[in-house]
């Protein structure tokens, strides 16, 4: 095996693994809430009228389902991102990546608590924690895997790392504002929170660089 | 790295992702229906017989089942014809696919509803109206990739863009006249529903493009 | 892109997803079965000995489980061996694998079933039949790929094809035995479930095929 | 087909193949466990510090969770260094892997044992057992891919064969000693295990081999 084939198939396989596994825990996050909204289980001698009385009862699980999956979304979204310029891998890298997957498969679980709490500070609290430190998870990935071009193409651009750098830690950021707000008035802070999610979703001057290459 | 081999990098590594997250979203939509099926728990002492009764008795559990599968497999049969045109990637793109996916992973949600309470009006609604959301999703994945060949191949006939937008869009289409039946009679409603899945399975003119190439 | 690269891109894009999609269903087979078991939930003030009494009650569970994980192994690996041959895919063959998968979805069903009443007739039957579904729909997988080389290489000996066919039905064979033997004696088609897994298990002729290539 | 091609195909497919099973049995396990951590569910009319108060008693289910992850985790670090050496496949090593997954599927369920029962001797037997059945199979696919370089790569370093060997033994070894101090002291048996998860995820020698390659 030449040393050029020895490193692709280095670079191939492993990041394929990691990408693999991030794949799936995602997928498991995305689709299995869904499994725990139950059917209504009504009797055959009620009014027709019941049945969509029920159904409509269950907006407040749709509406949670609905935000966790997007809220995994910008994470899946920007993990994609990222793991677009990583060309290597290391022990410490992989272990990051498991850290922040860690807390991915959390997010149900505090999205369905600020759902159910909404009014209460302690539920927006453990929301708020709960994005910074899957916020610092992935800007650790993201810094440990660029620093002195440690798994990434030596070619990359300085100020767009720097740039991507900015972009994942204006969540965290946000998040300790509207941990700061809650104190106050909790709607300040599931504001901010919407307006965090928008942030990541509408296109911005990230993609133009993006679509630029 | 050249230009040429940059592109392959963007097309091969981002496809593959939303690629492997669809397919984990899929096998868990396709899988996970089964373990609701409760084993019947009889005690020792009672006839033989009551073990077969108590199967039959799973019977539109087993139906039920069968349904959601066909369904998300037309729509992973379609999914997977699109991608197979799909070069490269961007931020709506991913998200147009999230959504996609989002409404996929309700498939067993509403088949289930619709097998339980198929004589009332309500579910064929319901079940009409989540097949109308799908198939539009997957209408805006295609359109969205072709336009201006925006993500997939220059060479791309538009003819075949065309004629997979029709295919598409016939089971909304279809599912707009099921929900208007459903005001007359919901059994016209049931069987225009088996007839868009009968559409979607058998081999077509699609095909015979598809082998062509 | 020239004609060689793009029956490559065929080739490769689609069997990848069959594969992906096939893999997950079998990894969330093999894995959701042990969430099913449950902890004993003992309290403090009890003697030591009966936390260890109630992991031994589990024993039935955890051999229903091992079973069930090789029997769904045997047929990942079949499955596994059969498209290391097929190149290319249509719409007939993506429904075929589906149609396995839906039915592989069910091992842990049935063989829970069997593992609970073992006893009776009913439970082997229903085993016996579902193992048959499951091999036949492998046969039509493999016999629809490989007629006139419709999904594989051109080059493929044909007494190999031959091979697996008839090695592939061995299963739905013995089943069928297995079941007439149902009506004498439920302890002899145990016994003939058994030398099936041990058949499939063992490296046979067919290995040393595949090592000589 | 060339023989290179053809042994490419071989290579590529077959190994890619288990290693995305084994990645979506991963995916499962660290995502799971979550599912199984229930939201309080209070009525709306007490007072707000008794969220708090549910939330903290959900910690041992928390730290149990984490535990799990990294065990299964190092397993999976492991299984991933092993297959980066990996070319080729047969049917035993197939088995050989398979083994290992069905094992790996039990780590929340063991984890679980420990955590609720850690003072009790049985649970931190049940414990070491399972973690030296997992490093035996673990050594048993390393050691069948390398003997005689059956799936492996003739250049491969005899000495870092025999390296990866020690290491992977190393736990087995450890759960030896860790279950033979529980007859004296379960704390001390608890206190290895945590020196054995430490050594697996501290970078060491083998990185160190690694990233000179």
């Amino acid at each position: 095996m030449t040393s050029r084939e020895n490193q692709e198939a280095i670079a191939g396989l492993t990041t394929s693994r990691i990408q693999a596994l991030s794949d799936g825990v995602f997928a498991i996050v995305f689709t299995l809430m869904v499994f725990q909204i139950r059917l209504p289980d009504l009797s055959a001698s009620r009014p027709p009228a019941e049945l969509a009385r029920h159904l409509r009862a269950l907006w407040p699980e749709f509406l949670s389902y609905a935000l966790s999956f997007i809220i995994a979304g910008v994470f899946w979204v920007g993990h994609h991102n990222i793991f677009h310029y990583v060309r290597r891998t290391d022990r410490l890298f992989l272990w990051l990546n498991l850290g922040f997957l860690m807390f991915i498969a959390f997010v149900p679980f505090s999205t369905a608590l600020l759902g159910r709490y909404s009014q209460e500070q302690v539920a927006v609290v453990v929301y708020g924690v709960h994005l910074i430190i899957i916020g610092m998870l992935l800007y650790l990935v993201w810094s440990y895997a660029t620093r002195r071009h440690r798994l990434v193409d030596p070619q990359i651009d300085p100020d767009f790392v720097h740039f991507v750098k900015g972009r994942i830690l204006l969540s965290p950021a946000a998040c300790v504002v509207a941990i700061g707000a809650s104190f106050v008035n909790v709607r300040w802070s599931l504001l901010l929170y919407l307006l965090v999610l928008a942030f990541y979703i509408v296109p911005g001057r990230i993609d133009r660089l993006w679509s630029r290459r």
